[in-house]
């Protein structure tokens, strides 16, 4: 072989960093190695893991055929300059457990983890995908000193695909005509929009009957916990995997996709120095806008209230 | 190499013949090849023609690592036990050109084509595109004497997927959350629906003003005049390659979408006996459902007019 | 709504059943589900756990927009009329272990597998995964009574991506261009062919030297060793369940795919009564054709000599 | 809404420039864009034309899912910043016409373009697809005085692509698992090297006689003008589209693959200043290898025919 001088490469590829090589953990870099959105470096503690998952994802490449490239490692070092961090490090949700039960032990990781990794990556975008969400994303904002655009949850993309199933299956419709809006703290206190769901744009008022609506809502209310009924021995992995790999593809492929998250407030709905679940614009700088769309009282009082839970634990996890 | 004796083939492939190798007709042959969807027959007048698109896309099936077969042909012989057949054939749109004024060839082509077509598949479902849409699928489905649930046009997809386009630029976000719908004959007298055209279920008049609306709704009304002003010599063909092909891939998959198409009305929006743009839903046994939906009077007044143009048209088409 | 008398279903979706919910059989089941190549039934005996990675994987849905259907049970009435039964149940390989060591309790866990699945599905395709690979689909086609071209194991499949990672890490290359063969049984007794090996078509042995090609070799045999050393409380799952979706769906699709697996010889290479790794024809009835390549002297030993050992095993099994 | 202070977007989408907007130019526009790789310019003299087709593809965006932008012009000014640049500008080969016959107006046409171009976007990778190809390459090279790793022609990919086809065709087997290389210059006189052409490895010589081999190998030097001698009022599109934007992809998606291309020859082969269809390593610099093959003295010699009429042609094409 003749080698030419090589001049630069011209496409970089984008680094993401997972932090947490659990089942979402693994399953996220899965997903964006094989969507082929960017390299993937898989963080855990746990020694061996993570480069174990990683050489098998690697030698899934000549079937799966993706170009990136994936390390697992126990050294924050390895993520450095990453393009987007994502902390799903934390205790995993257990049967009986409240997602609140878990705050404080889990308040404790983020942080560390979001030290850490914000020395090695200063420019990165974050997403937090621990419990209890909202908390432990304020936590990472405060930590990393990002602003406010650079730092997320993702809480509502999950609790809207479940309503959207929900739906889809109450109606015998395909899913992607389905679009569902659940805004509020990801937990017992979630506020669901039906006025805002739609099949193909018609709202679902027009096609369910109040009695119908509320069932599912609350079965999506309850679609954590759901999951950790029926597997006893862990929480979902799979659709909380895809909703992050959707926001990771908003920011990587630039694509200003307007969907919930938990997202810092600056009076919106008004709110203040809070991260909650509302609608925002996402894209390649992060948050690019919150949307503030009309609410019934009744469905502002309910956010106000998600918001004072929210708060309240984030005074309890600093103490 | 030594041969087992094989047993029967698991899974057949599903055939779709595509009548008329046209643009329209040829990039939707590629569409429901590549997209791995079924065996397509490209089926036209010209000699050699489809044969060679048809040899040239199996000449890039190595690259683009699709499974199906293709064949192109001058004989309907070839279309025989189709799944599906969709009816491209026609004079195409010049400028200048009305919808209408391609009424009396049209609808010749099509009554034959449908003839020669449903005498080798009986038991196809037939999707129409040649225009003037509206007439040329009643036509079809008064030729082929098939249930109502097996005949229908593609119009409303296209409309609608325009009508996305133009609010995803205007508002900058991501195509992919907007969702639109228009009603009515495909033609100066379609009828989109602003209030159940949303963008991640918010409907647009929460985010744009009625000037700006209309300026969008003029826009899609006259779509398919502003590609043809463009390419002069033709019009479009990558758009409603792409809205057949969703409707291909609707029945094929069975998906049970909700969607605008020219379906046979039987009471519905008190209209009779016509095929007019509503929304139904479409899955593996054809039309599964004529859905109706709230209009307001102006709407529904706009409905009746389009169907009073149809019509008209329909009986012209007839002398 | 106005219902339509509807017609039936055009196409119907293929079904696959995967016995065994542990990490190579979920995650199978998600490749087969969200590749939208068939409706899948995961089934284990654990409780709940099937049904909830089941209801995990629908909730993904609206996001990865496949179209199929999942269920989780424990029950094998719900695979009835499965065309393709896959059987990944066993004792996971633990390190330290031998993959013979796992033979006796295997071997019972997969008799009563394809006994209970064969009559729900008697005429399914069956794909082993479990090990010893080539002992348990022996012992899976004398439980079935099937015809040989209806059963087979997966482990050439992985064993050569394996191998072509390494080649392409190696060269620096992308993996999409090399391709790889490695015949003989799945364990430390394979038998990788770096002659039928190449590059775009440029066989290794022109593009490196002895050594080199001797340790990739050596790698590759010791490939799910490596992983379980890594991994420590587990073995290899992403690798496996690719390499198994990629017969899936050369059966679904009819792809006629040339691949090596472990396939029943009747003569070929010298070898009677036996299942061991060759190169095949895979389509849609399934073993197509049994390949027999030129061996050198030197490899058709070590064909034999593998061979030798999975008969000892069915012999020891079967005591 | 309230908008954040952005920041700087993340991840800006690559921008390949396609010059020429016939059905190669078109067509591979399409390609670039659905498949997500790049934001795409197309240019062509007609005026509206491009604009159109830009327009027409925007529209699909709703139902394709793509999130590239995408504009139609007819003037350089709006190729600015190209990472890509392809010219596929050219006189279309006609039934009878040779393609050395399109020599001296496909020169000019190309020299024109390959100046223009440059200018906007000094630091582009240039891929050349018009006839005849390496005459025109090398013309472009000297044009835009590149390096050499950044000037390469497309035809090894395509000639390659089509003797796959037959072979599969031939055999009865999956595209996928067929490798073919073809070198030497694009027309009568390219080098099909059925040596190293493989099914999953195992070369074509071991699968066919001799002279079905040479009755492939004719078929392939004449696969350009058999798709000419059905169409007759143009040549094939669909696969010299694929072929190219596979080129593309390896550059964007930075694969190192191996593919034939024209590439300029500095003592390779023992060959000097010309471009001719060679093994290459193509990455995200560009052409990262010259790969130097094992040939035969026979198979030399017909590269060196080959090299002779194209060396020939350039001086013609010079006068």
């Amino acid at each position: 072989m003749t080698s030419l001088p090589n001049s630069s490469i011209l496409c970089e590829s984008r680094r993401v960093s997972v932090i947490g090589g659990g089942k979402v953990g693994s399953t996220l870099a899965q997903r964006i190695f094989e969507k082929n959105l960017a390299d993937v470096v898989l963080l855990d503690i746990v020694e061996g893991m993570p480069q174990g998952i990683a050489l098998d994802l690697m030698e899934a490449q000549p079937i799966e055929r993706n170009d990136r490239q994936m390390i697992g490692t126990n050294d924050y070092a390895d993520t450095a300059g990453s393009d987007i961090v994502v902390i799903t490090a934390g205790i995993p949700r257990k049967p009986g457990m409240t997602r609140d039960d878990l705050l404080k032990i889990n308040a404790k990781i983020v942080v560390e983890a979001s030290e850490k990794a914000i020395a090695q990556s200063p420019n990165a975008i974050f997403i937090l995908v621990s419990n209890p969400l909202d908390v432990v994303t304020y936590l990472s904002w405060k930590t990393t000193q990002l602003p406010p655009s650079r730092v997320m949850g993702m809480a509502g993309v999950l609790d809207s695909a479940r309503f959207q199933t929900f739906i889809a299956m109450e109606l015998g419709v395909s899913p992607r005509d389905v679009n569902a809006l659940v805004l509020g703290g990801h937990g017992d206190l979630m506020v669901p929009l039906p006025r805002y769901s739609t099949v193909n744009g018609i709202p679902i008022t027009e096609l369910m009957d109040a009695v119908t609506i509320e069932r599912l809502v609350d079965r999506t209310r309850n679609g954590g916990g759901e999951i950790v009924g029926l597997m006893k021995t862990g929480g979902a992995y799979f659709a909380p995997a895809s909703s992050t790999c959707l926001m990771v593809e908003a920011i990587i492929n630039n694509q200003s996709r307007q969907l919930p998250a938990s997202a810092y407030l600056q009076g919106e709905y008004g709110l203040n120095d809070i991260f909650i679940g509302v609608p925002i614009q996402l894209g390649g700088s992060g948050v690019e806008k919150v949307l503030e769309i009309n609410l019934t009282d009744a469905e502002r009082e309910a956010l106000h209230t998600s918001a004072e839970s929210v708060r309240a634990n984030i005074q309890q996890a600093s103490t």
